[in-house]
């Protein structure tokens, strides 16, 4: 690839979601260098969880899978945009995104799923 | 505020800077609590600079400010969305958005002023 993403001194630098076709952002998590090689492979996103310390697929338990329409790199090199297909929804929370709260604590976010449905098994 | 924003062992949150009207992600930064108080006391974007260590309003001393329209936060409440008005352009580069580059280094921004008649004195 052509822009020498800076991983910096823990290895990961943050990536945003958004959705592809209305703009949404979706949610935000942390990507290794290999998190990014494996979403440009396989065309679905992939991201570091800090506190698991793994790689992950985003849906690979729930089915809410991410595919990739394209990857952007901020002028600095050291944040990601992913620009997604999301299906179904980012958040665990059952909200299409993490988002749903202003800061005021107010839900302005919209809910496509029923979480204890969808992660029962975990 | 109502929702507890978690600061982290750093003091800081990254932000992602959306485009209100248009949905176009700006740029990401940092925030700390105190850099979060000001944007909702000023109603204009305020971050905390990890190079140079300090707060900082976004568009201080180029002009390009970003006035907010709402704050939201995450579901682990360890990142914020502003959703702004942005003056001109967020990227330094000139681009609208610092996002102006795909990862093979396409790109696809729109420039929308010039970065040596903006910083010049700087």
């Amino acid at each position: 690839m052509t822009v020498d993403v800076d991983f910096g001194e823990d290895g990961l630098v943050p990536a945003v979601a958004q959705d592809a076709d209305s703009g949404e952002v979706l949610m935000l998590a942390y990507v290794s260098s290999e998190a990014l090689e494996r979403t440009i492979e396989t065309g679905r996103a992939h991201y570091y969880s800090r506190s698991r310390d793994e790689l992950w697929e985003k849906g690979a338990s729930s089915g809410h899978t991410q595919e990739i329409r394209e990857v952007r790199v901020d002028c600095d090199a050291d944040t990601l945009l992913y620009l997604v297909d999301q299906n179904v929804g980012a958040c665990h929370t059952g909200h299409r995104s993490c988002f749903y709260r202003t800061v005021e604590g107010e839900n302005v976010g919209e809910r496509v799923f029923d979480p204890d449905a969808v992660y029962d098994d975990e």
